[in-house]
């Protein structure tokens, strides 16, 4: 197996097409609604959805349509500026007619149409656009069109964000594309915000679902900006079968090297794009004294707001990395510890070692970093979360989000 | 039962002195050593401790030392400008000194002092600062010296934080005292940063202890600024019983009340004093299906960047009270949510009010705000947390701390 980058995002596998317009939810006339379409009639799909119990209508009903269709999707639609969120009965009818209005210009049965939608929460949709829109966006599609997609789901994004792959096996080579939006109320726990994979290898249900399941575990759900999982997070994959590869057992791992590097890519554009960031941050943990443990204590580190300060400051001040460790519910030796910030030791058996804090305050003015914490809990677990620093810019953007 | 607020401080009772000096921890000049004296040599003493796994070394010794005397303790010593925490076998050294130090001069056993360390994490003590400041401290103790002790246990605090009431009962009247700090790496789950309680009421170990904890439970332990346990928190209280009245089980509403008072008014000063804070917010929950929910879910709230920061900005934004509330892992009701900003319900029943969000705005200028989420759960539990905003001064006093 080897795996090469290509162009194209959402639309870089064979018989995918896609489109991003305008049609009037965002007052400031940018893109606002995106659909991705395949073009064989039997794509799968998978979907992993938010675990906030506030789940948005389109969440709900992607949900219930991807049950009812067994698996089965043709298109995607897209809203932003929008999340139709807490909407009430009228949210839900609403999702029911964006999906509908794509499902009949595609000639598909409503339940093989994924809704999403990002925003503001709390506001009802604008139906009359989206009446006009999705036909102006099903006649806009085109096999170049992911980049205009990808433009089209964007928020408080400073950059879109699209990433595509091939793959190539004894068998033939497959395409995965994907594209991603997310940049404030990040910290997924089974997805983020909304992000896309599409591929045109054949892959079943079973399949599908456990490579969008493993590839997330590593990238989607490992990264943070906030810690705040959304009302409307959710990632959906898309399989088409174009290729002619069959993914079987034997071809599995091509398939989820192809999904993990694509939303690798987009994961991180995520949190380098996220609300106010100026540095990208790796946070490792080993020495976890299990799996959950080193996935704990690395989250508590990701969204603790003194690091992340202290990371936006250049302040190599490791006390707060112990600190955010010792509280986190993982187990802790403080004795054990030893905290590296990115070559630099900075702390281990109990002592400081200070005299290395100039070069380690060098080392953080970088914009992508990597900090590593052994818990001493003599356990072989590591994890490692990707987060951002903490601005006074990301205060301004949500102080002011709709004032 | 009657309580009437008096002034002084850990001093307000009888038979306690109290000292603040400079004894040249901090660089800038300012009181960084606190002395609190019993003269009864009797005094039962009670203490909580942080629950972080990165135990400062003070935190370690007081624990010991608590339980070696069987709850008893003349004195606590405290220093600001340093933690003493992450500063291994040295750390311990010094801490025990500190207490040495104080127990010469007021010819009692070692472990009948208590010692508390604030400040930088992972610098050692400097104990020539602390073996001439200790015999300075020792002989500026006075009846009226409560605030010069509060100022000195300062780090980032904008202000000092006292308190003190008179508790009359049908079998006389006896005081409780209180002073605390504490600004950022704010959220206690046993206790907060460094609480004092003291008090002439005669109160057994077993009382005073469960007077201490009841109390923290509704105050130290239901604020915070950063969601972050800190390494040194902790809350001492002392009982010298020189004003006569002895607790009993029939008094014990008595001392709950005083030690309740005293508590929350230090809180509330320390959540109003948070790093870069404005406002002060009261995050109520209610409908939640177990008293645990409640808290999880008002935790989650109250410690929400993006609640945080649309509070800052005056922004109504309700959305983000339920996505948090959604996300906290309390047992959640999107039909049965209720959001109420002020007096103002902006959602309910699945149905926002909009023509309700100036009204939200204008309420949201003021600087002591109530904010309660129903989680439409149907259970009768309730819980209150205090927080602040968080600003962009936030960021730059964190960014800046050791730089």
């Amino acid at each position: 197996m080897r795996i090469e980058r290509v162009g194209g995002g959402v639309t870089a596998p064979q018989g995918f097409r896609a489109a991003g317009v305008h049609c009037g939810i965002k007052k400031n006339g940018k893109p606002d609604l995106s659909l991705v379409v395949s073009d064989a009639p039997s794509t799968q799909a998978a979907g992993l959805f938010t675990t906030n119990l506030a789940k948005a209508a389109p969440v709900v009903i992607s949900q219930r349509y991807l049950a009812a269709s067994g698996g089965a999707a043709r298109a995607i639609v897209t809203n932003s500026g929008c999340a139709n969120a807490c909407t009430g009965p009228q949210g839900m009818a609403d999702a029911e007619e964006m999906a509908a209005l794509a499902a009949r210009a595609l000639g598909s049965p409503a339940e093989q149409v994924l809704v999403a939608s990002t925003g503001v929460i709390g506001v009802n949709l604008r139906m009359d656009a989206l009446r006009t829109g999705i036909p102006s966006a099903m006649a806009a599609l085109s096999e170049n069109g992911g980049s205009n997609a990808a433009q089209a789901i964007m928020t408080t994004d400073p950059f879109p964000k699209e990433a595509s792959v091939e793959v190539f096996t004894d068998v033939g080579s497959f395409r995965v594309g994907g594209m991603a939006k997310g940049s404030g109320m990040i910290e997924p726990r089974m997805a983020t915000m909304l992000g896309y994979l599409t591929t045109d290898a054949a892959v079943d249900q079973g399949l599908l679902h456990r490579a969008l399941t493993d590839a997330c575990r590593f990238t989607f759900n490992a990264i943070t900006v906030d810690g705040e999982p959304s009302t409307n997070d959710c990632v959906l994959a898309l399989a088409n079968g174009m290729s002619g590869v069959v993914i079987d057992e034997g071809l599995y791992p091509a398939l989820f090297e192809g999904f993990r590097q694509v939303a690798h890519e987009l994961a991180l554009g995520i949190v380098r794009g996220g609300e106010g960031a100026t540095k990208l941050v790796a946070i490792t943990v080993t020495g976890a004294a299990s799996d959950a443990d080193g996935w704990t204590a690395a989250r508590a580190i990701a969204n603790s707001p003194l690091v992340k300060t202290a990371v936006h400051g250049g302040d190599p001040n490791w006390g707060r990395l112990v600190a955010a460790a010792g509280r986190s519910g993982a187990k802790f030796v403080l004795d054990g510890a030893r905290v590296q910030i990115g070559p630099l030791v900075l702390f281990e058996n109990g002592r400081p070692f200070d005299e290395r804090a100039s070069d380690a305050a060098e080392y953080l003015k970088g914009s992508s970093l990597e900090i590593t914490v052994d818990v001493g809990a003599g356990g072989g677990h590591s994890a490692t979360v990707w987060t951002c620093d903490l601005t006074a810019e990301y205060v301004k953007i949500n102080a002011e989000y709709r004032t």
